[in-house]
């Protein structure tokens, strides 16, 4: 973490001094504003706390609820969503209170007794072979708190507006373009009155982001067609307090009785657990007649299931009964296909994908849909790209809901079959782990576009797949010795981050390294030159930290090129944290495949590696970003 | 972390439910106070925090600031600091925040051109080895405030009461026997009048802790002589952000010059620095002039001894000048020595020993006399031990002064050294780490008492020193799986631990382990049945685990006597965090010398190692806790 780079700090430093927009910022929602987000779940969340670091900017978030969510909605937190949360600053602490799932068991009929219940088999869950993230469980409210306080701590000190519910938008042009109707649904936690409920407002927004979940009226609004699955399937979910004999309480387990199924998920703080028991396929006709299940059923259709263990429920926490198709709309912004212009509206999450609760995903896809679109936002409003860069985001993210719908709907086949249906019982602990990558977030990979590469240059860091997710790897900060994550010393902060791999050569030799950062900080083909504002300090864009393949001692910081020890904020003090070494015991050059003659690895604002080039490839560097940014001088 | 205990939590698990004198706390001081505490320093925050853990009790913390500490002070936070913040549970937060100190370098003349100073060793600090937690560097103030964000979620709702002073006390008769006048020297941040200022009021406490400090009055105000050096140590002390070209402004260094010394100290955020200018020894007659020493001639003296690297300050976060001897009081309650009654008044921290800052000891040594004495008022004051329990504090805490005194002084002396005094310049840098347990501070170890048993059996878990703190090792909780710390799995809540460390059969066989538990569940003589008061929770003042020397999936939990499933809380749960299983991978048993015929280790509410019993021992484990508790029924 690093502070006192303004000056000196006496609190807490993750508060960061408010800018722009978020000093004073008003109590009201203004008349205008650059982004409109509806919805304040994981995906809307997710972006007010991005947005905040886009502090000359007036986002704002409203929600229809009037307050802060309390119980319920999703518990699953895949690795990926970890990782995001380390970006956003507070994966340790949201780790201290999570389930960590260590362990999946499965449980199926006994083969002499097949109205009972038998332990079939034990897996290690995925999380414990794939990264340095846990997988999770925590109620989606707190993962939406957290969220809350990094959007407030940072500089644009962005707190949702409760209490408004969006009615419908109209895209119109000028300035402000989309005309946005709202409506009062409440008290808002600053103290409206009562009586305005009902009232309606109109205000004009620059952008609009749909995080209006599965109802979503932005999606009606925008006319897009909601396509996929007509059958549904219905779960009852409980979050329960009990005593019981059922062994795994604290274990995730897949239940397959003769009686039925349930999926059963500890919860955090050791006591509580959440069981979804399946109620089945949904009839056309049943008109959610299915939602209408008492309590009282769902607990006895658990007992059957257990059979011979039980529970004795002693408090309920959140329990419901709902349906869920699979379903993606057709595009994720109100650009009708085949048009050509830059979009003005978005969906995200529910919104724009839905489907079963049983591996796990609603959340965690939702917020990496914010995760997309919230830096493109905010690099086109600041003026660093043009707004086609806002096109990519219906091409990267929709087919992401394609393969998660996919995924979904064979992995609840797979879950929802019969005992006799199940041939061997390990096949779905198999099936489990063999698609590790998948539902722990790590499958996502985009395409070549104006912000992705190609791979002519991939050999040079095999580890780092262009499109995929940065995996970090442990390097030692040559300025203190201390061993971290390259990976976690970059946040969400909008800002590119350039890695330049050295090669063999140590600091301040002549090397292919002191080449290109000679051209970096002189050329004006240097995309820190040309795409860094006037007037800014020369890390505001673009984030350019080297790796040495040398131990820390042998890195004289002084011979270390002046590009990588750059001085900045009002103080012009010396930023210390650009420059690493190699660890010996983990080295990253091994441990990602990186050439040893260096490379150039380009991660994106979401940490999706955007580009691998040779450290001699300064014209491919300067053309890549010139395809995506403006010059700015 | 444990909760939704007593019934399903929607926010932050951190806060705990207020209870007793924590509902609906007055703002006001009372006139009566269970205990009053005199400062709001390391040591009275940590009592702060503490006692919140007993709600029942009306504790309030008096200081004469208007608010929070802001700047300066210690910054140097020893691994057993940080492992008592991990039982205030904020190690985590802390960690993240602060400078890790992963090496310290050792700078002394160049021979060849004396006046220039050359890097003469680079050592890794010792708590690289010396167990989990790290050797930290962060502003006082902040250690401060963690308590305080402690003290305010713990059940008690304790926040310090600003703006008082402590002007004199009297100790007399009845149950509130310590007569307090106080002054008011300023609004406090509840908003008292100003006009109110030199106000005097007379509270009245069963007992007064003095944390006041360096010079403080409770200290005066029980007659305790303050003994030690007469001749001081004068101190140039900067917080400085800096411009340079010393290259290890980020590392920990003790520069030995010619020109002088400095040790020199990287803050927390990545740019902080703290240097330790030495001033020499202050002259008898000096009376206190040394402190007039101007900002100018400090920054003037750090650049000659830095010669040939210079610093450009760019900005001073604090600075001072002090003087420090070496003092320890004769005793730290208000007893006299010979008089055998229960003491009213003790004394912490700074108030009874002074000493110098070179060692970064003064900070860590003060909470731990806090930790010390809290869980004893506590135990006192609700009527789980008789008054006598109040004697061990001075005795426990006296010796452990006197060393620091006694290992500051050789550090001191030997970091003060000219450069021609020193023979081999690695000198230093052997002590430094030959030393590492005691500036860790692992070394206390509690002598034989009426808390502390014998060591008869010592060699049945050769790895808990009995006397010292329980150094924590990993298993596996065996509801779910997990590994963690042992010892990470008890908080600061004010409760006795006792480990069971099972003998070499499984779960619900017949053995050592299964008899002990049944003893401890039903026999009149069991520590638990005696003394936790009617009505309590079986785990109210004993925590009660297991470890099973088998795998986690040898453990069976339905087998696992009843001791170690406790129903607990209004809705009566099983708590599933008792019973824990050997890691393969780093066996408790072999890491800590468990014996394989199992062994019962009783651990203090502050983390001592307070007994090791074999299994069998029932009857000593029985007179043990009868010596210093108060049978209940
Ligand atoms: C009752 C329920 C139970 C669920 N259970 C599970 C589960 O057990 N497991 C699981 O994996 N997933 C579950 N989900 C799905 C999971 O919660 C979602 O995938 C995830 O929350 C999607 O995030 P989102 O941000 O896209 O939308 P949401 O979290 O749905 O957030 C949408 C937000 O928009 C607000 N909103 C809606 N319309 C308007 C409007 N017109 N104006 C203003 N605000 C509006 C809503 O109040 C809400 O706060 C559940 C969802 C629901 C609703
Ligand atoms: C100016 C200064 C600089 C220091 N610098 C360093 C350093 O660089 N490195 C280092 O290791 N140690 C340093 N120390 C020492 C270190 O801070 C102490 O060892 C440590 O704070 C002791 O903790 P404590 O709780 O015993 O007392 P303190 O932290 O001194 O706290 C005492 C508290 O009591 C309050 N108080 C005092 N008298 C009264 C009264 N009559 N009524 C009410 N409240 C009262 C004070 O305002 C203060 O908040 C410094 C101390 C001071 C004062």
């Amino acid at each position: 973490m690093q502070f006192h780079h303004h000056g000196y700090v006496s609190g807490d430093p993750r508060v960061l001094p408010a800018a722009g927009t978020g000093i004073d910022r008003p109590v009201e929602l203004p008349a205008e504003v650059d982004v409109l987000v509806v919805g304040s779940g994981p995906a809307g969340m997710l972006l007010a706390a991005q947005m905040s670091h886009f502090p000359h900017l007036t986002t704002r978030v409203i929600e229809r609820r009037s307050g802060r969510l309390t119980h319920g909605q999703a518990d699953g937190i895949q690795p990926r969503s970890v990782e995001t949360f380390q970006a956003f600053g507070f994966a340790e602490e949201i780790i201290a209170e999570a389930y960590n799932i260590g362990w999946m068991n499965f449980w199926g009929p006994d083969p002499d007794n097949p109205q009972d219940i038998i332990r079939t088999a034990r897996t290690a869950d995925y999380a414990q072979d794939i990264g340095e993230f846990p997988h999770l469980i925590v109620n989606q409210a707190r993962v939406l708190d957290y969220f809350a306080q990094a959007a407030v701590r940072a500089p644009g000190r962005i707190t949702p507006d409760y209490g408004w519910e969006f009615v419908d938008l109209q895209v119109t042009e000028g300035e402000h373009p989309v005309q946005v109707t709202l409506r009062r649904t409440a008290d808002d936690a600053a103290g409206s009155d009562a009586a305005v409920t009902g009232e309606e407002r109109v205000i004009a927004a620059k952008y609009v982001v749909g995080c209006d979940g599965a109802r979503s009226r932005v999606r009606d609004s925008i006319g897009c067609a909601h396509v996929g699955d007509i059958a549904k399937h219905a779960w009852g979910v409980m979050d329960v307090l009990v005593n019981t004999d059922f062994p795994d309480w604290r274990i995730k387990c897949a239940i397959n009785a003769e009686a039925g199924n349930i999926l059963h998920i500890p919860r955090e703080g050791g006591y509580l657990a959440r069981m979804y028991i399946d109620l089945g396929a949904v009839p056309e006709d049943d008109n959610h007649r299915v939602r209408q299940t008492p309590l009282e059923a769902v607990v006895t259709k658990a007992n059957e299931i257990l059979h011979p263990y039980s529970i004795d429920v002693k408090e309920v926490g959140w329990h419901s009964v709902y349906e869920v198709g699979h379903r993606v709309t057709d595009r994720f912004d109100d650009v009708p296909v085949g048009e050509h212009r830059a979009p003005r509206v978005f969906l995200t999450g529910d919104a724009c994908h839905t489907h079963s609760a049983k591996a796990g995903q609603g959340m965690n896809v939702s917020m990496q849909d914010g995760f997309n679109i919230g830096w493109k936002l905010g690099a086109v409003l600041s003026g660093l790209s043009d707004a086609s860069l806002l096109s990519t985001y219906t091409a990267e993210r929709r087919p992401v809901a394609q393969q998660l719908i996919d995924f979904d709907r064979e992995w609840s086949s797979l879950m929802a079959r019969k005992p006799e249906e199940i041939e061997d019982p390990t096949e779905l602990a198999t099936y489990y782990l063999g698609t590790a990558e998948f539902p722990s977030g790590f499958m996502t990979q985009y395409a070549p576009s104006m912000i992705v590469g190609t791979d002519e240059h991939q050999g040079l860091a095999e580890g780092f797949p262009i499109g995929k997710r940065f995996k970090s790897a442990q390097v030692v900060l040559a300025g203190d010795g201390n061993t971290l994550h390259l990976g976690h010393h970059a946040s969400a902060d909008g800002r590119w981050r350039i890695y330049a791999f050295a090669d063999a050569r140590a600091a301040g030799e002549a090397s292919a390294l002191t080449d290109w950062a000679q051209w970096l900080a002189t050329s004006p083909q240097s995309p820190v030159l040309r795409h860094t504002p006037a007037g800014a300090d020369m890390d505001a864009v673009f984030d350019v930290k080297v790796v040495y393949q040398q131990g820390f001692e042998q890195v004289e910081l002084a011979r270390v090129p002046g590009t990588f020890r750059p001085q900045t904020g009002p103080l012009g003090l010396t930023d210390w944290e650009k420059v690493f070494a190699a660890l010996p015991a983990s080295d990253i050059f091994e441990e990602r495949g990186i050439s040893r003659d260096g490379a150039v690895v380009v991660v994106r604002p979401d940490q999706y590696v955007a580009h691998v080039l040779p450290l001699t490839a300064t014209d491919e560097l300067s053309a890549f970003f010139a395809q995506h940014m403006l010059a700015q001088r």
